[in-house]
């Protein structure tokens, strides 16, 4: 009996991945991984200090943000901030425009932390004046929770105008960067942001399996013993780190080698302004061949960001995203689904390694994969109407 | 300014780590990280699903068990499994006799669950007697959490016996096998456990980032919504894990692929029985090695366990442990210090890919560094005196 060997095999013809993380990597950073580290090696000491270092720059809050590194998705990342950051007396507006804020909120319920949910359609993003409207009705808000961009659609919330208005109230903001980190400017302390999540796998082009949380000092500082999980207490893993230069239980060496590689890459390409030009340039790469093709957006350009593409499908009742999925993998490329509001729509990630003669070579699967399935019109099923129906709010 | 590349080079010399995990891996095991999946890729799932079938059937559990992943270190999949397995009204009685242990009495503390610790020297190992003891002071207790060695000595404790015992009483145990799991037989049916939890860099000899809850499948079902923590539920986990094949967030994929190549290797070396076999070849030869100039094994031969062996420190004042650490370092092996119980040690781990040339290689470092620090005499003080000692005890 040969149970380990069964379907195992890695596959010689692993496809290309275009969702929005995680993202293909540069073969350097998967490199990285070939070495085994001890937890307490120099290497991964330096390194843990360095990518802390280079983060907390990134969001401008070098002095008065400290970065907490997690093991973990994304997810954990964000649950170990709810769970540190927010005492027992908070009360958390979660703001959410898409499935990811809806994730906010179901943290929170388990956690049994006191909430209101805002749900907004798609579009308009959220403004100040829904902010302030819900803080109105509920003023023993404490914290808000939202998404920076909201990958299911791909619509980047105006943070800056949000901010504004619960920094006039005093109420904190724990906004959920996973997706934009590193590919958009986020300036902790002039937003005056209690706390920013991110992980390893998206804008910073690294390997999944370690999250960030970027957080006011003072808070974090306040924050011992309010975590009910000892594995998620970013007060403790703080802690521990800044006195002994190691992680509280055993980390993802190759995975912090690997990151360590991806942000000096980083760096090289100029940080996050080289980042964001790179994802913007294969975005519109991607969106004017599909225009050309008869693809529509899910949302107009003015609201979409360069982390992914968000599609209708076409109305050609050939397509089903199962069989437009296969086709697609079968040519080498994996797309995602649509989400929750925006089911009816494929997903294409501009984020990774990805270069101008790779969304070429996309679209022209894209087109052979229509061809097998027998679309000819491209065009979208209208009573399926984009951007700010009320229709696609769920 | 260039903060990204500072220190974060990787060197070239890595050291060989000789530490009770994370340990050194094959190189196809590493190699195996060289391709970036998706998260909903056939090889993921196809190697998810492998990994979950071999490592039940390593438990003896298919059929009445259920193996659920978890992202993170084995202290994630301990707590995870408190989370989701200990209900409301439980009360555990812990048992410990050394570091690990006492983390188990952290992770209830910190969760709040109601617990009962039963603090014990390093040596005899827990009996039957000592659990029935306790369970007759505390008829309340529904829970044992133990470890099945405690990676701070290398003693193994008799998980037959206890088992015996609080299954007699209806009592559920939940066993942290992180440093024996692959390497020790554990027929989980047959010793009626609530629960084994183990991680995916110890005795697999894979990377670093998954841990293992492989728990009685009723309990499982029973599980459902007992989770204060989402990230770490394992009822939702699994659940989700069986509706879609999927992970229920972004796993570290690298890591999974990694691992689907240690238990290809780990059954074509014939298993737990070809596992074990090889760590007590290297086990044998380091400490027969080591007694030859002087050394004295912490523990005697009948309670040790070739995980780790820990060493007295010589009693020569030239001797320090970081001096000795830094010597070894310089001559490319990581050795461990000791802990807790058995600080005056230090710890040579003898899981991973360990050749016996790299034994003769190591012990010929070790006599190097200790001529470099002027250690003539590898005898400890006596009044540090090994087994059982109550001075040992914590």
């Amino acid at each position: 009996m040969c149970i380990a060997t069964k379907e195992t095999q890695m596959p010689t013809d692993a496809p290309f991945i275009l969702t929005p993380g995680p993202v293909v990597t540069a073969r350097e950073v998967k490199e990285a991984m070939l070495v085994d580290y001890a937890p307490a090696d120099d290497f991964i000491r330096a390194a843990t200090a360095t990518i802390r270092e280079y983060l907390v720059g990134l969001a401008n809050g070098t002095g008065s943000y400290e970065c907490v590194p997690l093991q973990g998705s994304g997810t954990y990342a964000t649950e170990a901030a709810f769970h540190t950051l927010l005492p027992p007396d908070a009360k958390i507006l979660i703001v959410t425009n898409g499935f990811y804020g809806l994730r906010l909120k179901e943290l929170c319920d388990r956690m049994k932390k006191r909430n209101v949910l805002l749900q907004l359609p798609m579009l308009p993003p959220p403004s100040a004046r829904d902010i302030e409207a819900a803080l109105d009705a509920h003023p023993d808000i404490t914290h808000v929770a939202l998404c920076h961009c909201e990958t299911a659609t791909g619509v980047l919330n105006p943070i800056e105008e949000i901010a504004a208005a619960t920094r006039a109230r005093g109420v904190r903001v724990i906004l959920d960067a996973i997706a934009s980190f590193a590919a958009f400017d986020l300036d902790a302390p002039a937003l005056d942001l209690e706390a920013i999540v991110l992980s390893s796998n998206k804008g910073l082009e690294s390997v999944p399996g370690v999250g960030f949380v970027i957080a006011k000092r003072a808070s974090l500082q306040a924050a011992e013993g309010n975590s009910a999980s000892l594995s998620l207490d970013l007060h403790a893993q703080w802690a521990h780190m800044e006195k002994t230069g190691q992680w509280r239980y055993t980390p993802p060496t190759h995975v912090i080698a690997a990151l360590a590689t991806a942000i000096r890459i980083h760096e090289a390409e100029g940080g996050v302004r080289g980042r964001h030009a790179r994802f913007h340039r294969v975005w519109h790469r991607l969106v004017t061949a599909m225009r050309q093709r008869g693809f529509e957006t899910l949302i107009s350009d003015d609201h979409a960001s360069p982390i992914v593409t968000t599609f209708l499908e076409p109305a050609d009742p050939h397509y089903t995203f199962p069989s437009f999925s296969m086709e697609m993998r079968k040519r080498g490329f994996i797309v995602f689904p649509g989400r929750l509001t925006a089911s009816r729509t494929f997903r294409i990630g501009c984020m990774g390694r990805i270069t101008d003669a790779d969304v070429d070579r996309l679209v022209e699967a894209i087109d052979g994969a229509m061809q097998s399935l027998g679309v000819q019109d491209r065009a979208p099923d209208r009573s399926n109407s984009p951007a700010g129906s009320a229709a696609l709010h769920a």
